[in-house]
């Protein structure tokens, strides 16, 4: 947390506590519409309506974008409809149809009868496909160029575009190169327009080894291609590689920031859309289930446990030490569960290595299993002076570190065969199998030898 | 994970295995060293030197920037100086200076020898900063001009440049406008170039409200800038503004990655820059920390059920019920620790609303505390049939709940305080006192209340 947010946020609090609202306009007018929305994160529910109807209507669209739905959605409820269309107006179609969900009924239908009919026609193309693959990402704006016209030719062209527009699309860097059946054939860099001669021809300078993204992918592949070939926005094509629109580089920022949440949130089991200070009955709601899940494979622990009750009344110090076998089990475990998880994820780990990998997760495991056993059997053995318990209690340890590295391995490998995403159901299906089987090797094997 | 990389994954076993080079060869062609980075980290040690020796020396560089630094190290060592020093020329300067720590010192010598005196001084300017700074992150290859001057004469220039060097600068989507000071004033877009008039000033089309990036800032807040700002590239000024280089969005995105990929690595105690296929002894050691940490934390919780062992010898039920407790104050915990560790890392928790959103996650874990505080009393009261037991479960399972969301909400914040991240100590800690509290709680109630 830097100081200047904090003591943005408590001064905001205070203006809006003492109802000083040319301070809060001026504080507002300093800020980007993205930090905007953060700032209205960060203040508690209370506040927020205030701070909100500050917010100049032109810049309200960029921050409902920015805020997460939950809020968003609470946000849309206060506004009034003519404010919302005219908010909505300084937005790029893949932005529209990101939010348009949320709004109300008429303000859509208002907002589309506003459009000419181009707009309209690029509207739809981008509401027909789903929000996490390339067409949904896509904006509708491409601007395309033939490859057998000047760079003169181009020059005119975008000057006139510019007439026309008013402006040119945001983030342009390339345009793309297409034939007369609009097939996607190269794209030509501005740097490159700018830079030869302009009695050249656009396929002199263009360059026809450039990714395009199909509108099918999936907004994940659509982030590697981006990272892999370090683009700044990339065409969108259709099967028959014809130009359908364009993804550019922060759409993809928002994508893998997305991701990354999701993925943190979900080893807590929370709904990645929810506000901090979002509604204590939806909260509640989100976690309980979560909990629930947690406290079913708890009693599965306790029922394990229950079975072993007259050797614990008869050695009580298997009770002290078995949570320390289960919770080693469980680091053991998700350490290399988060490995795999994370190598499925960056498309490293497959059932071409997944062998391979995980015998090499088993060797580790071998020697911190063997390091750690040794350990918590001196512990034990000094602790109650009882060579026998300090053995079983190394053997139990050893053994669940290789169930846990083996779980760890393969859960996360088949729940994605399965088609469930390992990193939110992962570390639940772990700590489930480590504590049972924790329990069930201590105090089975302490039954067997010591009772 | 596609079935396309799992194809092709073993597919390259195969062709490794049978020798066969030349679909091989063919194989690495078709792949952007990007990706090839990606293969060979999916690659078993044993076939990792053989793949390597057969990517061409011109993509070796850019395989060495796209895999982790400890498969880069063994990779570097396994690669004659000569072919090092080759593959490094179509690196960037902001590229360079990310490995050449890693490189051997002949080669970092023989590389600045060969540059001339401007790239040996744009060089050093990048080496001086740190990695994870806006001025390690940049690159020094900034193209400026004046305000004054026409757009001809901007297109005259590119065009010169083109010449002299060969290319422009990689993405290249905006001018930087400077003073004789080299203070920057402005930026002038390829957009805005390209679809004026050529006749008009610089000063007439350049955009002069865009954001600066001061060199000093960390990269987490150049990436918060970039994103809110929906920014491709960005020029780096000095503190009086004097242009400095420039950082393209594709050096954000891998800070982006980088960060998320350390925040999931480090809540299971691994470091982020390890290979999944490193040496066994490497792994090991790493992870012996986390687990030893873990050990002692599970020690703690075994010595405060170790005071009651006279209780447990005369109410086994409670060494049967006692792993729910501590489990479900732990999983309300980190319900909280997460919301609270991203609200921090976001920004969006400070000072000025710790103690709003404390409050707020109480009212949440109170109604949730509540719920399965319930449902535990009928579950022992079923299993037992004690009414008393029932009762002195679920009141401590409701007193952990609150305890857990206390120290959840909290613990983080301190950290951050103390300038320890909380996304790494964050969980070990909440685990140790949710675990503690809640066995000292459970058992201590009911050695008062039933014993």
């Amino acid at each position: 947390m830097s100081e200047n947010s904090t003591e943005l946020v408590s001064q905001l609090i205070h203006f809006l506590e003492e109802q000083q609202s040319e301070e809060l306009l001026l504080a507002i007018e300093q800020h980007h519409p993205a930090e905007l929305g953060r700032l209205i994160e960060s203040l508690p529910n209370k506040y927020r309506q205030t701070f909100w109807e500050l917010i100049p209507v032109k810049d309200k669209g960029e921050v409902l974008l920015a805020v997460h739905r939950e809020l968003r959605l609470s946000l849309i409820n206060i506004t009034s409809e003519a404010d919302l269309l005219k908010s909505l107006s300084t937005l790029q179609m893949d932005e529209l149809a990101d939010i348009d969900a949320d709004l109300p009924l008429p303000v859509v239908t208002a907002m589309v009868e506003a459009m000419d009919s181009q707009r309209k026609a690029r509207y739809q193309t981008v509401k027909d496909f789903p929000d996490n693959t390339a067409g949904g990402l896509m904006d509708t704006d491409a601007t395309a160029v033939r490859k057998d016209v000047s760079l003169k030719a181009v020059y005119r062209y975008l000057c006139k575009l510019r007439k026309k527009e008013g402006m040119l699309p945001e983030q342009l860097d390339h345009l793309v190169v297409v034939d007369r059946n609009n097939q996607v054939k190269g794209i030509l860099h501005l740097s490159d327009l700018v830079s030869w001669d302009n009695s050249l021809s656009v396929s002199d300078v263009m360059k026809d080894d450039v990714p395009l993204i199909d509108s099918l992918l999936s907004a994940s592949q659509v982030a590697q291609i981006f990272e892999d070939h370090d683009l700044t926005s990339a065409p969108v094509v259709d099967q028959n590689k014809r130009l359908l629109g364009r993804i550019t580089v922060d759409d993809v920022i928002d994508v893998l920031k997305h991701n990354a949440e999701q993925r943190l949130l979900a080893q807590a089991g929370l709904n990645n859309e929810l506000d901090m200070f979002a509604p204590i009955a939806h909260i509640s709601l989100n976690r309980a289930i979560w909990l629930g899940t947690n406290l079913i494979t708890a009693f599965v622990a306790a029922w394990v446990i229950g079975l072993f009750e007259s050797s614990i009344e008869q050695l009580v110090a298997l009770a002290v030490l078995m949570p320390v076998v289960a919770s080693m089990g469980g680091i053991t475990g998700s350490q290399t569960l988060t490995v795999v998880t994370r190598g499925i994820a960056r498309d490293l780990v497959s059932g071409a290595n997944i062998t391979a990998l995980t015998v090499h997760e088993l060797k580790v495991s071998f020697i911190n299993g063997t390091l750690w056993a040794a350990v918590v059997f001196f512990v034990a053995f000094f602790w109650y002076g009882d060579l026998k318990l300090g053995g079983v209690f190394a053997l139990a340890l050893f053994v669940v570190s290789l169930a846990g590295t083996v779980s760890g391995a393969l859960i996360p490998f088949i729940l994605k065969k399965m088609g469930i995403d390992p990193a939110i159901a992962g570390g639940v299906i772990l700590t489930t199998i480590t504590d049972a089987v924790g329990f069930l090797i201590f105090l089975g094997a302490a039954t067997l030898i010591l009772i």
